[in-house]
């Protein structure tokens, strides 16, 4: 059952209607006789959630014991602690992709950017791993593998091999890590990243955590090769927390390369540190996105698999107040998320694939700020969750 | 009934053990044949929740529209909007209060300070309203009134007068604004706000939203009165920003006087602009605690009757991530916020009224990332609300 009409919904809180279903995407005209039929009740209705940075092989959330975290203050630590830790416990990565992606989808979210550690202690195992759980999902959720460097390439020889591997067996897009601060051989390290993407032909997502004039360097050398390689609407810059603190002045004329190129900025709005706010960059013309990064991991026990409360994070990060300025946050786990990973056929327009939301809320704003339960999520055509449970 | 015996419950994430009631105050020894009992199934157990600085009396938590937020982007535009908002829609701040205090308390809020607008447009009427709730809520609620004027002093003449009537009919804290950047005029404001604290022997609670050098020129101002009018321990400075963006040398320098005099920070830790960090105030022996600020209101659509989730943005914006430093997020909004305000009896030690909070999380930090409905609140010494609602 693919066909579905949903009756009295509000699409991003405008006039009530009814919303069209057939063979899983959005359609127009009349609905045909004895198709299913779901009573909205004037509920809200929103494109499914777009997760576009987060690590599903690394929680904990399935995990009967909580997690005592105790990590060290550095990202280095944060590293090592996290590789000894799924060494000595064979932290299983398929388990904890497959509960953390249901999770995602329970609360709303149907398309998954998810950057997965390579390195030369798992091998590819947690790769291979994620991508049995983008199968067992496939008809529901769009999860995107990034084949991810966590450790480095450079330090631990073979990681190379080991990506280039992942790719081979099906990783989506080439991850990379802090090319100055971690790898301490900028170059080197992006020349790989940039190489690997050529040979497989995909994409390309770099962590950049290298704050100020350090981070506007390496970013400074991924758009040159963006440039050189012709890899335009190909690159994102996870973190890119350097555009926080380097000067306006300077910032601006890296947002307007970017912007040429087609390089996409995905944040958590950190609320920690400095982080490149949305206005400026969509002021540039520069697509920015929204992801948790890790939930409920060796690096942070904060996270959750609902993108209403990552979109609130953004708004109280970027001070959005007004309800104009809230719609952004939003946007930012919609579609922006779906433009700058470049997932297909998201939105509400005919032709899209159905994945909806609905929740009780009055207009998009108090989406974003309540964070109300779902009380329906369609994807595939079909209910899929109810009330934040998913339905078998 | 103000007796019980709560079995079976982890005070703090520690080991399971009963907590007995009796008269409303938590006791020690064998319980009494024939006590009423609640089994708490191995929950989480902790103190009822702390609020440290709202505005219960500017909601539109409980107005059947959404407000819609076009308000400009600085102070004095939120300042005029609401107070001309105030007086044309008629905002009944006795209902807009209630409703919110209510919903703290379903919650596991048992203490809050309130900030309440007293200006030559309303009046003390918002202050009379809100006086009303406080009594309505004084068996499972210590609610504190701040006269505030939100309008400033000394632009709108009488203003002073009124604070005087507010503090005269039962106000229990003066109430301050930004000395320079909306008074323009820091002696004098101050030495409005200081007289009446000494005429009515009230303490202080001062908005401090200014940054920088301007801030902590006021803030010196504040610390000269308190140490004249040794006012030690009964004031408080809200925001105080500027503790967030000055040298450390010199924040340091205010610090050490600030715990000299005991003056105490309130803080939202907003994730838009520099704040005080709960690590340096500690470590200097200040004592900084956590509020909403206003919820859903003219001044923003954000903020939530949950102080679990006040916690998390405190531990967010603080990088807390280890369970030690999560704690201290908790503390803000529990023996801080009492300590901070002055609210006698807090806590889970034997002769503390008895607040306390179910949840189902395995440790404090757990409670405050994922902030788990409230199964059972305890005020006045009997249930008040069950998973999160209040019982009649």
């Amino acid at each position: 059952m693919t066909d579905l009409l949903l009756r009295n919904v509000r699409p991003m809180g405008g006039a009530a209607t009814d919303v069209l279903v057939l063979q899983g995407r959005i359609a127009e005209g009349p609905a045909p006789a004895g198709i299913a039929t779901e009573d909205g009740r004037g509920a809200l209705l929103l494109p499914g959630f777009v997760e576009g940075h987060t690590h599903l092989d690394k929680t904990t959330l399935h995990q009967p014991d909580w997690l005592v975290n105790e990590v060290g203050p550095r990202i280095i630590d944060k590293i090592d602690t996290e590789r000894e830790w799924r060494a000595r416990t064979g932290h299983d990565a398929g388990a904890a992709s497959l509960a953390l992606a249901r999770a995602f989808l329970a609360q709303g979210t149907t398309r998954i950017r998810s950057h997965v550690d390579v390195d030369t202690s798992g091998g590819t195992q947690h790769v291979e791993r994620v991508l049995q759980t983008r199968e067992a999902m496939k008809d529901v959720q769009d999860i995107q593998v990034v084949a991810f460097p966590q450790s480095g390439i450079l330090a631990r020889q073979g990681t190379d091999s080991l990506l280039d591997a992942a790719l081979a067996m099906g990783a989506d897009i080439v991850g990379g890590l802090d090319p100055c601060a971690i790898e301490r051989d900028p170059v080197r390290h992006l020349d790989i990243v940039f190489r690997l993407a050529e040979k497989h032909a995909k994409p390309v997502d770099i962590h950049l955590h290298e704050p100020g004039s350090m981070g506007a360097f390496s970013l400074e050398l991924i758009l040159e090769r963006t440039r050189a390689l012709s890899m335009q609407g190909r690159v994102v810059v996870s973190h890119a927390f350097c555009l926080g603190d380097i000067p306006e002045r300077e910032r601006d004329t890296l947002l307007g390369q970017m912007a040429e190129l087609g390089v996409a900025i995905a944040t958590t709005a950190s609320a920690s540190r400095p982080v490149p706010l949305v206005a400026p960059c969509r002021a540039a013309g520069v697509t920015i996105f929204g992801g948790n990064d890790g939930i409920r991991d060796t690096w942070t026990p904060y996270g959750s698999p609902d993108m209403l409360e990552r979109a609130m994070l953004i708004g109280l990060r970027n001070n959005f107040r007004r309800d104009d300025e809230v719609a952004l946050a939003f946007d930012c786990v919609s579609r922006a998320g779906a433009a700058g990973c470049g997932f297909v056929d998201h939105g509400l327009a005919p032709g899209a694939r159905a994945e909806l939301v609905l929740v009780e809320a009055r207009t998009l704003a108090e989406a974003v700020v309540a964070r109300p339960a779902r009380r329906v999520v369609v994807s595939g055509g079909r209910v899929v969750a109810r009330n934040g449970a998913l339905v078998a």
